[in-house]
């Protein structure tokens, strides 16, 4: 297995059933490189990454240490799969959700205003309880945020690519949204859910409903969100945003009914340790034979 | 039962078991209404309800629709009982307490000033997961609160007036508090608890707390919080502060590391109609001969 740094090397080194090769990108694969079976892969230069990986002919695995993977699609070689750190980010992607829906019902940011010009503004404010939230992807992301929101007293509908116990169909659900108060986009981009979030799907959400962006920016169509905001009738509470850094003279900054935190929802102390635990679990049960969901041809293939 | 609002007579009156007679202050109780074993006390002048109540010699029971009843102790009859709406008002506050921590450590307020700034201030932040959170109050509040933060993955404590299964007693965790990274106090204000958090309590707690006002704001020593807060040793996260309303000029606005919500925790939809059946359920009780806990004389009996 190739491994990009030494919080991996260290790790990798307490599985028995795997064997590590620290690799750099840029470089050309050397004998004991271009054996490799697997790759593990962080953020790098998706560029560099696939020259590299187009260069390692007994390639059957690249495994991601982060939860999304669209820039991976349609790059890889053919037969090699991909795998995510799926179970990695859930957990802090979840809590960050909760933190800036509360933050919004509870009105904390008029608040600090009003503390900012000590000022004493005391009126009722909105609650989680009894509001129905609809989360749009039932994987690792979303089954968290569902388990963090229920205690709150929200009424939760998880939404996935297939129905089955507990979860709506997408395709139901995308196109008769329902009166949610709060929908939650936690699918990961691929080609089917970029622009997941259009004109048409915006139009087709209740007025005064809060959209949560959790997953990538592209999942949502910037310019129809901003008339939507600017209009408003939709807030919007977005980590991730389309382009990503938000240059200083974007529109979206300045929106009304938009709070934009910048891609942070994963990034909690752990962040890495948690990536490579998740992607050596996945690690193992490959090197022992066990299936791999390969994402590279998931859309397809269901 | 004496009941001050349009709302509680139409409550009451879909209880069989209850006859509610209304009553205004500042007036002469009525033969009816002198008959009265119970009074409903919202928020009313305090000096004006006292007099009204001295007023009634039937009178057994005073239910209060609030969670706190402090401006209540000592002022009642000899052989009046006092109840409060128990059981109405945690889940709200608790919900509070999970937005000004969750909006704390994951930085959100330093992310609206970055917005308002158009910057992409891109940087990890901390998180719940494996904090160990303190609840000071075993009651409606610290249980509830301890219930929506347990799924973000904290370890929490919660310590009553007495140790029992899964509560540790206060009196030792006053003493010694331990390495907890957030405080919640959580307790009715009475005589034993007006300045629980004093000079020495803050200084018995670790470098870097958290220490959240959920109860009422004569709990803390608001200047040994001052002096703690500006030297950078604890974050407070206030909802009721002493004195309330806090006056523009007090130092406590403008303390680093302090942050004021003004008497909110509480204030979400449906307050009074929470306040009304936790109320009407204890007199409904009452009313059959069951036993009251009479908080009047709680801090002396237990």
């Amino acid at each position: 297995v190739l491994v990009p740094d030494a919080l991996g090397m260290s790790r990798i080194a307490r599985r028995p059933g795997l064997r590590g090769v620290r690799y750099e990108l840029g470089t050309e694969p050397t004998a004991d490189q271009a054996d490799a079976r697997a790759i593990v892969v962080g953020m790098p230069d998706v560029e560099a990454a696939t020259a590299f990986i187009g260069r390692l002919p007994s390639l059957s695995l690249v495994q991601t240490l982060s939860a999304g993977y669209e820039q991976w699609l349609g790059r890889l070689p053919p037969g090699v799969a991909l795998s995510n750190a799926a179970g990695a980010h859930g957990a802090p992607v979840a809590e960050w959700v909760a933190a800036v829906l509360l933050a919004h019902v509870r009105e904390l940011h008029p608040f600090a205003e009003a503390q900012h010009e000590h000022r004493w503004d005391h009126h009722g404010t909105g609650s989680l309880h009894g509001k129905k939230v609809l989360i749009l992807g039932a994987g690792d992301v979303g089954r968290h945020t569902a388990r963090v929101l229920e205690p709150f007293g929200c009424a939760v509908t998880l939404a996935g690519r297939s129905s089955r116990d507990g979860v709506r169909a997408m395709r139901d659900v995308l196109d008769a949204p329902g009166d949610a108060d709060v929908v939650v986009l936690a699918v990961p981009l691929m080609p089917e859910t970029e622009h997941l979030a259009d004109a048409s799907f915006l139009a087709r959400l209740a007025d005064g409903v809060v959209l949560i962006n959790a997953g990538r920016g592209r999942l949502v169509d910037t310019d129809a969100l901003i008339a939507e905001a600017s209009s408003g009738r939709i807030t919007a509470l977005l980590d991730v945003v389309d382009p990503e850094p938000l240059p200083s003279d974007h529109p979206l900054w300045g929106t009304p009914g938009i709070r934009i935190t910048p891609h942070v929802a994963g990034a909690t102390p752990g962040l890495w340790e948690r990536g490579w635990d998740a992607a050596l679990d996945t690690l193992d049960g490959w090197a022992r034979g066990e299936h791999i969901i390969d994402l590279n041809g998931y859309s397809e293939a269901t």
